[in-house]
């Protein structure tokens, strides 16, 4: 019943396509397609036939509902409706929408008709809410259906499009953003904690597609970390529908970290491992040509992440902007998003203890001594030995 | 008859401070402390007597209700409830919940008690939930009461702390974050529009103490920027009760806008002025010891915010970190923020335009090119004439 009523899918666009130049919108649609068909083609649904329109896409298939669902979780969406499509006169859509809400049913039903429309018509807005309302009043008054426009039950939304109108009762919020695609490339420092996926998450919403680079602790490390960072990126991917998320790895613990370890007083160690991980991070993001370096620092987390440390540390790597997409998040409001994304269960089962982690850090390393210390390792040896050992891990 | 039961505020701590260390909890408490109290002052309400406890701090009033709801906007506070405080035994708490109970009055309500219990007691948190539970039926069931533990209409909340219990029944949200104060200073560059005061904000509720810089654009900015910007620099003052925002306005439009405006090409003269601003902004940080730039920049919002002009922009100023809150943020969420903290109507009141924006700005700026212009500036001069016309706005 539902699959003969509805045909098609309201796309309406991010919240800030709008306010682009007609040559950019029009790049951020075609990404957009990009994006939408690759993602409905993974969930083994199809789109038939795509409609563009200023600030909407309306997408004809056999399956409206799951299409809707899967759309609203791709980059650029602000929301989908499953939809009725028919011609742009009075009669056709009081008739569908009285046709959605018998199909609805119920007792007692407040309800409400909302309508826009673009084009030119023999009849305004307000007279398709009269008219589509009295019709269903007739039609569903008899179980007790009556209007509220302040606080309805059930809304019967309406759009009118030059010769068509499409019918709907429900808005699925999308995740909002840019299409992916959009924006150019990122780095993104990924471990199996909640934090990095998060941040990764939020620059690919804003539009970026991302390399993730995974800096291994090895022995150092927990023995289950790289599978859950694979995991992760898996995830990160499957948000990534239209370009594959690429996945690098690279033998931190064994090279780096326990040369630091070694000769490097245990206070300053993480500021020392973070340095390492930036000038790793910067030299790989170059050479790919990717835009910057995306962490997971949120203010005052971590001993590393005090003002001061965080000031130290980012002066390893001056090449490229460090993008910290969480700096005034609480943990959590980021692990409500890991939630959302799909990356917490993964994370929290995870153990990303750093074996190497002092018990004491400091909270406000002198850049003088670090800078110091840093000369009793061979820093260029060590990140050329780092680099050498790169591996791009299939997804 | 409510001033009569309530006697307390319960405070529970920000979610993140207790996997601090001792040492480091009790800074943040005295720093909580002091926030709390020169919040209240400046309502015009007192505390009386403070009680800090693990993970709670418990504040004597007269005035309850009012206090919590005014703490509740104390960074570093998950949540706050008006108590009714008693001796931890079981008839005295249950006596305290029946009046709360009778107080709040209702037919066919659903409620369920929840107890935390520390220090030893010949009670456990179960038997207080099964007795407090039986005696408000005793009271209320007449009124046809009944527990739901499932979805209550109401819940009755009960800490049991050593000698002392609390009851309650309503649960404020608070902020989060840090303590203000706890995590250093930083500069955040501050215009009249959206974005600046909310990355202002979310630094200050992860603990950052924050002056404020205005680049005033005198005539090239609109006319009412000004007084925007010292009103909502007010209300970010309100949100740092116990240490001073402090505004910084320099005359930046007349000084050194004029110039770019006059000697390079419009394309990139957004590249150049960002640049020039966070040069100042970079000059003013480091003479006053503050730890970084803080920016409203989200990828992709404006031309100058592609990740290709930002890393041009950031190049000008390598010696700070450049925290950017609102990098992953979609201009929805910012403007939500923007409402619940206050500073949304004076932003959306106040003209932003800037009127030497070219009408097609580069989106991809080439580093050389705007080094190459920035020759035809005398950037040096330009900036201690700028960094001289600094002046301090007494809020």
């Amino acid at each position: 019943m539902r699959a003969l009523l509805y045909d098609t899918v309201i796309v309406r666009h991010g919240p800030e396509t709008g306010v682009k130049s007609a040559v950019t919108r029009a790049r951020y649609d075609r990404l957009l397609l990009k994006n939408m068909e690759a993602k409905v083609r993974s969930a083994g649904l199809s789109l038939e036939k795509v409609d563009r329109r200023f600030g909407r896409i309306y997408v004809k298939t056999d399956t409206p509902s799951e299409v809707a669902r899967c759309l609203s979780r791709v980059f650029g969406i602000s929301s989908t409706s499953p939809a009725a499509s028919c011609r742009a006169d009075l009669d056709s859509i009081a008739e569908t929408a009285v046709k959605l809400t018998e199909k609805r049913g119920g007792q007692d039903v407040r309800f409400a008709v909302r309508c826009r429309r673009v084009g030119s018509h023999n009849f305004t807005s307000m007279d398709v809410c009269r008219y589509v309302g009295s019709r269903i009043l007739d039609s569903m008054g008899p179980m007790g259906w009556r209007v509220d426009l302040e606080e309805p039950d059930c809304t019967i939304g309406v759009e009118v499009r030059d010769q068509d109108a499409f019918v709907y009762t429900e808005v699925i919020k999308g995740v909002g953003g840019f299409p992916l695609g959009s924006q150019g490339s990122l780095l993104c420092l990924l471990s199996s904690g909640i934090d990095s996926p998060v941040a990764s998450w939020l620059v690919m919403k804003r539009g970026c597609t991302v390399t993730l680079l995974h800096l291994d602790l090895g022995d150092l490390g927990s023995e289950d970390a790289f599978d859950s960072v694979v995991g992760i990126a898996r995830v990160l991917n499957e948000w990534s529908p239209a370009f594959e998320v690429r996945l690098l790895a690279i033998s931190f613990g064994e090279i780096v970290l326990k040369e630091v370890v070694e000769k490097c007083p245990s206070k300053i160690r993480c500021v020392l491992c973070k340095r390492m991980m930036l000038r790793i991070a910067e030299r790989v993001a170059i050479r790919r040509g990717l835009l910057g370096i995306v962490t997971g620092d949120s203010i005052g987390e971590q001993a590393s992440q005090t003002l001061g440390n965080m000031a130290v540390i980012g002066e390893a790597a001056k090449g490229l902007p460090i993008y910290r997409p969480l700096i005034g998040f609480d943990k959590p409001e980021t692990e409500r998003i890991a939630r959302e994304i799909g990356t917490y269960d993964i994370s929290a089962r995870s153990s990303v203890a750093c074996k190497a982690a002092p018990s004491k850090p400091t909270v406000r390393a002198r850049l003088e001594e670090v800078a110091k210390w840093e000369k009793s390792l061979d820093v260029y040896q060590l990140l050329e030995k780092a680099l050498a050992s790169l591996v791009e891990v299939s997804l």
